[in-house]
């Protein structure tokens, strides 16, 4: 949809409408009306996006009608529900509920292991835990790297959760996919797309949290890099979005939970722990999530949160995560769904 | 707390020191460190930030330690929640959960009469409705005005139930405060202090919906207007917040509910109409809100919200609202609260 | 522009063709596309808001396409520029640079005094100075009122400067539209129509601050609302919107100088003090206005801004004014202005 | 500083005194004030961040109080400006302006070549033009590859002008090391740390784009990381935020320009094209760079803006470029600077 000022002339709206009609397959129409004229151009966004009209004298804006995703779209792809079987854990069927916790960071074995056990007997549906950690700092701790890959797969072993970690770095696809039962790209990477399009071909789930000033709209632009590798299992995550209120580190965007439900056939998570920053916030907005239609939770939890290399404030103490668990179930049961 | 930069001089330190010294009542320290200077001044926020501290010679920031508001803080003011009592109904006890709802705005007697007596049936706890409007564009519609109360006022006798309604103007103060039950101050006025105060002298309880672009502390602070005119009746409402994101028409902030349940004594409702711009988002919404741990909720119903005259498609349909209000109700009661 | 779902019937295109039928004067055009339809409604967009279109089944949005203001549109009102003439000062007319100066607040007469030599000495257009001050917190000193009215009424007569202060309180209107040579409306009351409308109808000109989280679009609408009461002397002011960045205290959107100066006919001018809240960038920001095409700045000046009792540290000091107002001048000059 | 709550015990601040006192090289202090105690703890931030500490019982807030980056600070590390000396260009001395301009994207031989010589024969300092392209949506055109490198050689040879172009995967590492006078990072990868360190380590300068929601302390954190791998040859560049604002596509931060002047030692640019969307923002947005004290600015320039594939309406059109030049390079001048 192109809009003229009102000042164009009509030498101006037929050079508009020239340059439409050069475009094979659009269909062009001219709605003259009080103020202003409008022309129409159907069939081909890309196509007119590459026309170059918005630089043409006497034109005020181009509003585009189409949306800019395709693969994730309930409505121009698939209509049903992309329901994903990870190591026996239904994920986005409408009666079932993810619950992923562990630490943020893999710090120790004894720490990892301890916190899967205490996760696992509580009913969690999968381990999550960074061997790699992204760092706003070049001098922060940066995860142990191979070694906590290793402590993962052991931690699997142990209590048969499937495990959620983080793809950094196209340089780690190879042993990150070896390990990983879902492979994370985290939120300052949601516009990586070299980074989206190995994680597409290493034949895994792919989890992608929202970056933090990323619309909705550009999270379902970035399930489409990973769709388009022929990889059809995408998790959307909500981790809070920047905005000027700090109170909170970022402002998690419930809305997003039942926008995504609408428009999306992807299954749709939320990651309270980042967002809120502060532990007490954590079990408040774990619930609304489940409130809101959310196929489910990654969290982070820690045996002794006080002492955690990372992001320490925000986990969940070990010893309170069944209590934890159990409230979320009870909300996600509401709506239909039971944990994992 | 005073922050020095790494080059500042022994002499700004002492100018600083000096100047904090020059007030009564301000106990001062100075912690020298590796690379920069710190000041500590503890005993009267107010009193430096009249010092003008900020614009000496060397100093880097001052950093403010002590919370802006006062009589709204659970830590500064009196520990215990503020439970108000409203023609019967409990707000903020805790095991009380208040939904206010009704028509955007007030358009007629039969819509009205119908809209609260299908919210009164469904177990509503209080009759919203606009009778003065603030509109962004002049040339929209701004409400019927005072015949709007008379209207509210035959549907409170028909159904009992308590009226919220918006003041928008001092001149108003007196007509309003005749009708309503409760007091609401919209978004925009958050900050028209003026409005404030007369609201506060009014001796009726005041809804304070959060600015758009207002922090929880400017919030806080909003109701410390309000409070230090001697009214301890204020309930606090989120009602979303301005982002970047557009896919909704503002970001609801369920983060806020948790945040001001800590910091503050009164009680905390969610207004999820005005942020989702979209029916089908209200629902999951207020869902979410009661699961975060809200007092209340207040939300527009419409008895055939096609039609109506000013935001329309976020209106719930009055059929759906029976409904709306059992799956509300069963998340409030899983956090200990029932229908006031 | 109404676009449908993927998934509309024709039934529900048909449905809402014949809404918009229902309107006179509204020219409906259905434009079916490859994979949605889209519907074209021409000629009188308060009508169609009003229709309620965006609640109806089969509707996936409602896309405006006209602008939302009128009267302050230089394509929908007048196109020449709106040239204002304040006590012999041209403020609009393209060639001419108006600097207003003066204390955020005024606090005693000696400061005003003052101020009022140095910046008239130096070649500012006029005196700016707060007798009633906005405040977040109900305990922050709020201006001296009605002596502060007096003071400046001496500095004009002693300088020739006229004087530009701001109405806050509708009770205000009569005392401070004695005084004032320009009606300030604050940011926080941007919104406040009731103000807006009071300030339009007292004869004087406005100069209207962008609230903090406004768009400019609302800007122009709430400049609207002073238009339609018959009053065409209008100046708005860009002082910073409320953004995720914190290291200044808002984030100055220079881009709307000339995107208002595209879209209005209005003056533009500009703000820098509030935004920076840092004396040492007040000076680069006012020079990027000048150049940006700004008609004029509002700054503050204090003779000790050290010992001022209100946002000292972003005033300039007195001394440092005649070199700031020069290097101003340089760059407007580029710009084929002179001061005013 | 450490911020206890007011109801926190003796006992938790002894608690928080002792854990801090573990950590060698830390200086503690207790400061007991009125309402609540505060704790300083000097010597060794990282160290004071992995205790934890936030989470422990009765402490409300940690404030930093050390800025997180170092070496990119002026304060912090070396007080000299950094002055860079690209193919016998100037850039960062305080006397010299950098315009750095070209093609969004090289689109073929022709185009490139073309404007290479506009821009050359109007005084730019460098070329611009990018042979991988990042795109939001899968489906968008991404450059040419390798053979826009080789274009880019071409009409450096031509032209003398040093070549600007973006790194936008590591695997492109080395082909674009061999091309490239300035490594360019991108918005969305200025958080992507695997690709800043190798493109610190190719041994040319790198020029670092603020991403948009990056706050300026995250930018000189960013820098820090190719500062770390030995690279001093560091530029940045303001283009534009990511706010509530859509008339302008993204907020050009113009305060960060000051701001960045004053707290780093490294070159500051802006890039106003992005940010403006629309080629007629872009000559005042530029000028207002220069007004503000930027050391340059990079710009898009295409011979036929209006066809161009990417990004089309925001390209200065080649024929304007010379008045637009000589208009910037006069508010320069005012700073004291000029065309490198």
């Amino acid at each position: 949809m192109i809009v003229m000022t009102p000042a164009a002339t009509e030498a101006e709206v037929e050079a508009v409408k020239a340059r439409l009609e050069s475009r094979r397959n659009l269909h062009v129409l001219v709605m003259p009306g009080e103020l202003t004229t409008a022309i129409g151009a159907i069939g081909d966004p890309e196509g007119v996006a590459e026309l170059g009209i918005e630089g043409m004298p006497g034109v005020d804006r181009v509003v585009p009608i189409s949306r800019p995703y395709k693969l994730a779209s309930s409505e121009l792809a698939h209509h049903e529900p992309t329901v994903l079987e990870i190591a026996g854990r239904i994920v986005g069927s409408g009666n079932t509920f993810c619950l992923i916790a562990g630490p943020c960071t893999v710090e120790s074995r004894e720490q990892t292991l301890a916190v899967a056990r205490v996760v696992a007997s509580a009913g969690a549906s999968m381990l999550r835990g960074g061997a790699f950690k992204p760092r706003t700092s070049p001098f922060a701790f940066k995860g142990l790297g191979p070694p906590a890959l290793e402590i993962l797969r052991e931690a699997r072993a142990q209590t048969g959760l499937p495990i959620v970690t983080e793809l950094l770095d196209t340089h780690h696809a190879e042993i990150v996919g070896e390990t990983a039962d879902v492979i994370q790209i985290g939120a300052r990477n949601m516009q990586n797309y070299a980074l989206l399009e190995v994680a597409g071909q290493l034949g895994k789930p792919v989890l992608i949290k929202r970056g933090l000033s990323s619309t909705v709209e550009e999270l379902l632009m970035a399930a489409d890099y990973v769709l388009k590798e022929g990889n059809e299992a995408v998790i959307l995550c909500e981790r809070g979005i920047r905005t000027f209120e700090n109170a909170t580190r970022f402002t998690l965007d419930l809305s997003a939970v039942p926008w995504l439900k609408l428009h999306t056939h992807l299954p749709v998570i939320v990651d309270p722990s980042h967002a809120a920053g502060d532990r007490r916030l954590v079990a408040p907005l774990s619930r609304a999530a489940a409130a809101a239609g959310a196929d489910g939770l990654i969290v982070e939890v820690a045996p002794d949160p006080e002492t955690a290399l990372c992001d320490g404030p925000q986990q969940l103490a070990g010893e309170e995560f069944a209590a934890y668990a159990a409230d979320v179930a009870a909300h996600a049961a509401l709506t239909g769904k039971r944990l994992a």
